[in-house]
């Protein structure tokens, strides 16, 4: 049978490379980084070459780099670490409406210690204004939060302008780039804000390991609390493997970028105008221009996203409705009722994400089968029937 | 050269039966739990296998058990995850003067929070008493956090005891297992505990998973916010082949528990009486009797620890002076000095801990170069010469 997995924003297998880059570190050179004696300090060593190659990859120096367990824990840390560190300087942050379970969540939590959340509108296209961002910011504002790209729209927001507007008013301005990272260039000083969490398992390092950019001096209170690891900001001994996988899958994906972008881009464009052509009552979800190359999103009327989920995987395909972390937990998702999407259409909520290994063949076995799927699905719908009656 | 790696506290290396195991689900068996279709809930199901596995080792049911990044996440989570479910309950944290810094910093986190953290003593032995621990409780306490053994002394804890005084006066009781675990026999019900915190890292699982038990109903607010995983209770997609791998080592360390607990015992016993027969002014730190197995701990008069371990490693031979953790942040032991120990003393603590792959050869290599280097270097020491001269 042939396939297509196209769910790569949920989870994409390890690169070969960078798993045989782990290897020697489980049993060979495992020593711990904090020992005093030469097995843990060259296995410091190790860490910090990895720390310059995360580094690289978003275009900063490695000392400012704190690796994590996931994407998640570095949005946590984020949030957490400067809400806590700047406990007395206010108590009112902003967020956009289309953020991360774990920005969103990290952020209304501290709802519950008198702090005030601002969830920034975004527009049809999921954009976040400038203006508007401004416009929300008080004297007690300490930590502005907006996401590079979304995974559910693809959409990549404006974060130089928004960035900017913090740094203007003194407020320290986060981005959660999970979704960017690896996918496009980033680059943190271009970008101009203070903290950038990013994820490995976006980009073929293992499940387990992402990081957190902070700008020098900036204060964090460390959501880990531990021992001297990573200079006090994140307790428990270092991941060693999963770092030097991470630093690996850097390095490949700083050097296919470009390559890989264009291709993506072909591809995506390829599925996107198919789909038009083949199938009616489709809405294009998120920025048709703006958004990460490999990422095509659409809401397909009277269709029922996990039922065309499950049908396509019988023909070898995979894909998504919405973010797999929020996928049990949520009928409609409030990134669609944030750009405007009718409940109705919403559910009908399907998201390919592709990275460089896919290929051409697989997009046209998609525009094959999906349209077929669709009209199955169609037939036995109610809602459909309604409408072909009106 | 012959070789004798005692410092199996700070790190071990992983088993390879635990890598083999681990390997498919790098980019095989890739996907993300929570993702709607078969590929997804296949891992699920493998996650939910696991946490049986994980349960299994410390005698209770599956559906309690969180998987996290480390030991020390898990300590946060359950210190963290209660005081802030408790809030309203009350400020006050009881914590020994011997915690590993995971729980100390996690408390003291509280302290600028208003709460108040009162440090239990211990004995010379480095027991807490459950009759200091009952006049310490308050009407506002809201949690107990006491280890299950010390990873510097080895002394185990009375945590039957001390929990019996939790539940009777209706206060939350969690314990850091993660020296514990794998090394012993642990029975959570045995125990009595609401929490218990574990580190795959302690027995043969790679770095970067660990696990926290908590009682049925328990309210614990996460650590790391985010989605549904873990339900709801631990945001980030799951690392999948750590936990694979803890699984498995899991099962390797239940089902050789009681035979390397003798085997060890033998190698320390040996290590302990060689020492003090061969080496004067030397103090055996930690209870005698109820310690772990293959843990051996010392102070050497007139003896600088870091110089003593770099020294050995020169031979071959790798150990510890203190907690890894803590090695570069301290120059006496807290813990140590909790216990009596003169700080003089103290610059000389060295640390064995062995695991099952120990041998009475590296023992006898240890009780052969151990003293020759303890004379070279108290050659070399005033302290020594002046203590000789009086």
């Amino acid at each position: 049978m042939k396939r297509a997995y196209m769910d790569h924003a949920s989870a994409t297998p390890t690169k070969k490379e960078v798993v045989e880059a782990m290897l020697p570190y489980f049993d060979q050179h495992f020593g711990n980084p904090s020992t005093v004696y030469d097995m843990g300090s060259e296995i410091k060593q190790v860490i910090e070459e990895q720390r310059e190659r995360v580094a690289r990859l978003i275009g900063v120096k490695a000392g400012r780099i704190i690796f994590t367990s996931s994407g998640a824990e570095a949005n946590n840390l984020a949030i957490k670490g400067v809400a806590f560190a700047g406990q007395k300087k206010g108590n009112h942050i902003i967020i956009s409406a289309i953020e991360h379970h774990s920005v969103l969540n990290s952020a209304r939590f501290f709802e519950r210690m008198d702090y005030e959340v601002t969830f920034l509108p975004v527009d049809k296209y999921g954009l976040v204004s400038p203006e508007r961002l401004r416009e929300a910011i008080r004297p007690e504002t300490i930590l502005v939060s907006i996401m590079h790209a979304n995974n559910e729209i693809g959409t990549i927001e404006p974060i130089p302008e928004l960035a900017d507007v913090c740094r203007e008013k003194g407020i320290i301005f986060h981005t959660d780039a999970v979704a960017a990272v690896g996918n496009i260039p980033v680059n943190v000083n271009e970008l101009g804000v203070d903290l950038l969490s990013l994820s490995g398992a976006s980009f073929g390092a293992p499940k387990g390991v992402g990081a957190l950019y902070f700008r020098d001096k900036l204060r964090l209170m460390p959501l880990i609390h531990g021992g001297i690891q990573e200079s006090g900001r994140r307790g428990g001994t270092e991941n060693v493997p999963a770092i030097v996988g991470l630093g690996r899958a850097a390095d490949i994906a700083l050097e296919g970028l470009a390559k890989n972008e264009t291709h993506m881009r072909e591809l995506r464009n390829a599925l996107v105008s198919g789909i038009h052509k083949r199938i009616d009552q489709v809405k294009h979800t998120g920025h048709p221009e703006n958004r990460l190359p490999g990422h095509a999103s659409f809401c397909i009327g009277a269709i029922e996203g996990e039922a065309l989920i499950y049908m396509l995987t019988q023909h070898g395909i995979y894909t998504n409705t919405g973010s797999a972390c929020a996928s049990k937990a949520l009928k409609t998702s409030p990134v669609l009722v944030a750009i405007g999407v009718p409940p109705d259409l919403a559910q009908g909520s399907i998201v390919f994400t592709m990275n460089s290994t896919n290929t051409m063949e697989e997009v046209e076995h998609v525009l094959d089968k999906l349209p077929q799927v669709v009209a199955r699905l169609r037939d036995l719908s109610p809602v459909w029937r309604e409408n072909k009656a009106a």
